[in-house]
């Protein structure tokens, strides 16, 4: 392992000290930021997300309510819920949590979230409003891949950046954070011919794919940076990332680790959205 | 030149031949469908763009209804009358052409247009519900790329596509289309780094830029499908592409015209839209 860890705690740390400061004014202005966190499932991966996130919320002095609609609610019971919180002038963030019911679509549900509200960027509204130039919220995951390289001084502008995974959640809104740092950003997927040579021919590979290990060295060119947002849940109860560490650590300058790259940086960035919009509505009322 | 001339007007034909026989239907059942241009400038290209699309409407069997609100119209009357076009059930696709008056966003103003009559797909939550998957009308100009190759047979499932241009009309929504026909797309700008080097690895190249002739030879690989979205006015009043032909032609293995390539497909798409969304309405009431 010859490569620098790009950790994400110093990071994660500066955003909610930050974070917790304003929440404190908020709340002393007799306005607590509130967190609202709708979940229909009873999947224990996201209930262990959903306790990590409202532990967070504490230590950041942001109320969070977790709304639990059942793992067996149908999509008008949902979208009535997130009717319901965008106008309580009491919440300030809104994230429906998934999985979803069988034949509820998480895009069309997150529809119903306020855009203002939209603090995991969720909604496809935001997500075209980010690629419009326009204020929104990007998917926390997301806007903490380029956060972290900036953190440590990792150039964008002109570079080739691979993005593996095409998802709504973190490939696509990725992909425009990075082209908005005017990163020539090349977007890859399962259909991708030959992914290793596109990845290969990138300085900076961003890997989203949810698949434990699957950007070995091979993959990777030397010098390259790597940003690892997986986390596959590991037999032991632990968490994998995309990336194979011990063989990509040994090729490219710089990796982050999972855990302790993305993910509490992540979290983060979700808490200090909640507070920008409970300011935000403050500051307009 | 070599390469196979990749004509958009068979397919303009098709679409428009459809497009009129529906128009004349839902005529025929007191629905005639209706699409409303907004312009806000007195640019005369503009005036010549919005005349040629009036025309093809009056072909179509497409009621056209251009409504000028004047060069120094403020944002708060654009977005008015967007929102009052919104309302008025006999008007089923909107559109605002731009440019605007100097200070007004065009982004921002597309926001007021309902997603169901966005038939250019201005609306950034129209490039968001795209993106994510869902229903929404893609910028003609944007589907008329995909479109044209779809027609010649050009497969794109797997193979490296470069999108030259990263603009809010065509580049980003063209990625997106590109990349739900499982393309692998590098999205390239003004500050790529060595943009011949990345259009070269590319098997299908689409330039969308507004620069007369920046695609030459040496961007090209031999054998590459080229598709030319520019349409800058030249000195003697005719259209010139992004693509230089004359050279890029006695490389690539086929390329789209200008004129007479992505134009006439996105003047059809545009009627084509207008008719699905007063078909739309129609079934709906």
């Amino acid at each position: 392992m010859t490569a620098t860890a790009l950790s994400g705690k110093e990071l994660a740390t500066e955003i909610r000290a930050e974070t917790a400061a304003r929440a404190a004014e908020l709340t002393a202005a007799g306005r607590p930021p509130t967190l609202a966190v709708v979940v229909a499932t009873a999947d224990e991966s996201s209930a262990w997300y959903v306790r990590s996130i409202a532990r967070a919320a504490e230590k950041a002095g942001v109320h969070c309510d977790v709304i639990d609609v059942g793992p067996h609610a149908a999509a008008a019971g949902i979208a009535g819920t997130l009717v319901r919180l965008n106008a309580d002038d009491a919440v300030h963030g809104v994230i429906l949590q998934t999985p979803l019911p069988e034949g509820v679509n998480a895009q069309e549900m997150a529809l119903a979230i306020d855009v203002g509200k939209d603090v995991d960027g969720a909604n496809p509204a935001s997500l075209g409003r980010l690629a419009a130039g326009l204020p929104a919220f990007a998917p926390a995951t997301a806007q903490a891949v380029v956060a972290i390289l900036d953190h440590h001084g990792i150039e964008l502008s002109g570079r080739p950046v691979a993005m593996v995974g095409r998802s709504t959640v973190v490939g696509k809104p990725a992909a425009h954070l990075l082209l908005d740092r005017n990163a020539t950003v090349t977007i890859c997927h399962s259909r991708t011919r030959d992914l290793a040579a596109v990845t290969r021919a990138a300085e900076v590979v961003v890997a989203a794919v949810g698949r434990a290990g699957l950007i070995t060295a091979e993959y990777v060119s030397p010098g390259a940076v790597v940003v690892d947002v997986g986390t596959n849940p590991t037999g032991d109860g632990g968490l994998a990332g995309d990336v194979d560490a011990a063989s990509v650590g040994a090729v490219a300058a710089a990796l982050t680790p999972v855990p302790g790259g993305v993910g509490p940086v992540t979290t983060a960035l979700l808490l200090s959205h909640t507070v920008q919009a409970a300011a935000r509505v403050r500051a307009g009322g």
